[in-house]
């Protein structure tokens, strides 16, 4: 008789988005004639770069020519031209990776969620609260046992490692989702020599590094001296180069980080990523692989830039509305999100209700993210300027409203 | 300190096709002058039918333009579209299938490899032997226990359900990788009667359906009676449509498909997969999803069957061969894999040294699919006419004239 994985039962019900998406629908089926703005979801909406579309085509045009099909790719890890361009971009940021150590996957959520496959189930997990919430349920799919870090207003929302507590996975995320907070050199190398010390291994996302403007802050964790003994880096194109619907990304697995199985050998973590993803992976498109190495090219990124400069702009209006209405924040800066404090004693979800109902601005209740995020609220710059300044407007208008009613 | 998944240590070092591809590199550093016909892995050579080109070359063009951008896909279960299309399919194929019971992935493998996630680790897996690898290594890493059904000769390589033996999770592959064999309705009767006595499920790996042409052949498992309590299908587009490169699959997993939960409560198993694959799987590239919904139209169906034809061709030639030779086979009709036993009392591997050195002609070694395959060898009908041709005329001149060596 099969049995089921019953930690899937002791998670929660539903997905964050899938529980606002509900939310939503309820209320415009009511309210068909109350357009909403989307300030939640991190989804992009500007259009793919142009030098990724043209890529993509040619690409496609190659596979109906019987001389330049290409069918499945040899190795499984990606493109060489793609790894290449990878490992060129890790260049400019400073920083030296082999194009053998990265793979091509289909977007960061999904290596997130499968890479703990390689490590044993009584690993302890450590995880700072708030949280994306893919980290925290992929390990209670596989019944891990999770330490939370808390993110708070004391620390501006970026955890630091406690001695006293000893984990053996690490996941950190910088720019930070949800909260919009960066670590700087000097606070990524403590958690670098908080790992090697414990003998952990670190995952670090850093699907929101192009949107790190101020140079002192590292793009990538091997920008950190020793990270290639203890991290494992994934990132993304999806907020970089809208890639959101187009599907693609990359991880790093440096050749220097091993672990010791029980009989003493040493064994190289790529090894295991590498077997894993040969019989659980299929790999990236091929016309996919060439729109994200246009994506790496000189043009591509002026591109794409222009796009982040847009969404930056649109980080800026929020903070500065919010700096304006004397709504405590941290994000806008190096980041496409803004974590801001509920006003006036709110929680996240009354707040999300409350948004939603006076000004129909959607934003993600900070509760969807940890305890820590029970009277916060996410907004992302990922909408049209316009969208964004119509809702700040609203914002604006809905607090100077409340304020002038509660006699302020 | 970090422990690894330990399971991964008791694998075969590698992957049978990377073995393979090791020998061949060795063999042509050696031997520069002897191109070699690679008839071993099953990649496909046609290029991509046009509508297929068209469909993805339009929807890049519509990434490019806000107005027709698109993101994140809501579900993550593919676009209705496809998924349209998809249910159209199998009502052509004489089964009802609802779009809701079918989610889109980017070929079968990976889910295959994923979808055992949902299911308690310790729930006995039955599979045939000789396997598709995936199968079984997806298993191991889990550290599931894994029986083995024997398909030999005996049984004409299509095994059957042992009632004495109790599984809970049970792989089928018709037509099958490596074997070539197909089962008829009245054998897959057999198996859904035998999953739901022991309240298993089946895992139905239909990925070379469209390979079928004798119509009393069932092309989906929902076209046996009372599979849909028990199986869970996998589809891809890699061989039907050229798809190796592109990508693009799907899973099909009935709503009437449920499990008791230890606490007695009746648990929807696409429920957990929806679960799973929200938090592991980041969907399929929209212009890729746009290629799939291509082929599904009746001018898609037209171009795809042209090319399957051609393939059907080779197989149709090869098996012409071996019945000259007098070597016997499995597979051929109905399904592009033909499955020969070694001539001579070679054992697997050897016959792959033999044709690699004397006629430069690549096959895959049964032994690398179990141990029912030591003395087995797999040739694939994916290879170009002529290659096909020319590797029959070398395959008969050896053994013309190995046989007059030999005095036969």
């Amino acid at each position: 008789m099969i049995r089921i994985n019953e930690n899937f039962l002791s998670m929660e019900k539903n997905y964050l988005f899938i529980d606002i998406a509900k939310r939503l629908r309820a209320y415009t089926d009511e309210h068909p004639d109350k357009p909403l703005i989307r300030m939640g979801i991190g989804d992009v909406t500007l259009p793919l770069a142009p030098c990724a579309v043209d890529a993509m085509k040619r690409a496609a045009d190659e596979m109906g020519v019987k001389e330049t099909f290409r069918g499945y790719e040899d190795s499984g890890a990606g493109y060489e031209f793609l790894r290449e361009a990878v490992a060129g971009y890790y260049r400019q940021l400073g920083t030296d990776i082999s194009p053998n150590e990265i793979r091509i996957n289909d977007g960061a959520k999904s290596d997130c969620g499968n890479i703990t496959d390689i490590f044993d189930k009584d690993n302890v997990v450590l995880m700072t609260d708030p949280v994306y919430p893919v980290y925290a349920d992929s390990n209670k799919m596989s019944g891990r046992r999770i330490i939370y870090a808390d993110s708070n207003e004391e620390n501006g929302f970026a955890a630091m490692p406690d001695e006293n507590i000893r984990a053996d996975i690490i996941y950190l995320c910088s720019p930070n989702n949800p909260t919009g907070s960066v670590y700087t050199t000097a606070q990524l190398e403590k958690w670098v020599d908080y790992a090697i010390e414990n003998g952990a291994v670190l995952i670090y996302d850093s699907a929101y590094e192009a949107f790190i403007t101020d140079q002192q802050i590292p793009r990538s964790i091997y920008c950190v001296r020793n990270a290639r003994r203890c991290a494992i880096e994934m990132c993304s194109l999806s907020k970089t180069a809208g890639f959101t619907g187009v599907r693609c990304g990359y991880t790093v697995i440096p050749h220097e980080l091993t672990a010791r199985a029980s009989d003493g050998s040493e064994i190289r973590i790529s090894d295991l990523w590498a077997r894993r993803q040969g019989s659980k992976f299929n790999g990236v498109s091929y016309p996919v692989q060439r729109a994200a190495e246009a994506v790496f090219t000189p043009e591509g990124q002026r591109q794409i830039h222009e796009n982040i400069a847009y969404y930056q702009r649109n980080a800026r209006l929020i903070a500065d509305t919010l700096n304006r209405l004397g709504i405590s924040f941290t994000g806008g800066e190096n980041s496409p999100y803004i974590w801001l404090k509920c006003p006036d004693g709110m929680d996240s979800w009354e707040f999300f209700d409350y948004l939603l109902n006076e000004i129909q601005v959607v934003g993600t209740p900070g509760a969807g993210f940890g305890k820590n995020g029970n009277d916060r609220f996410r907004l992302t710059s990922f909408n049209s300027y316009e969208n964004t300044a119509e809702a700040m407007e609203r914002l604006i208008s809905l607090y100077t409203k409340r304020r002038n009613v509660s006699g302020h």
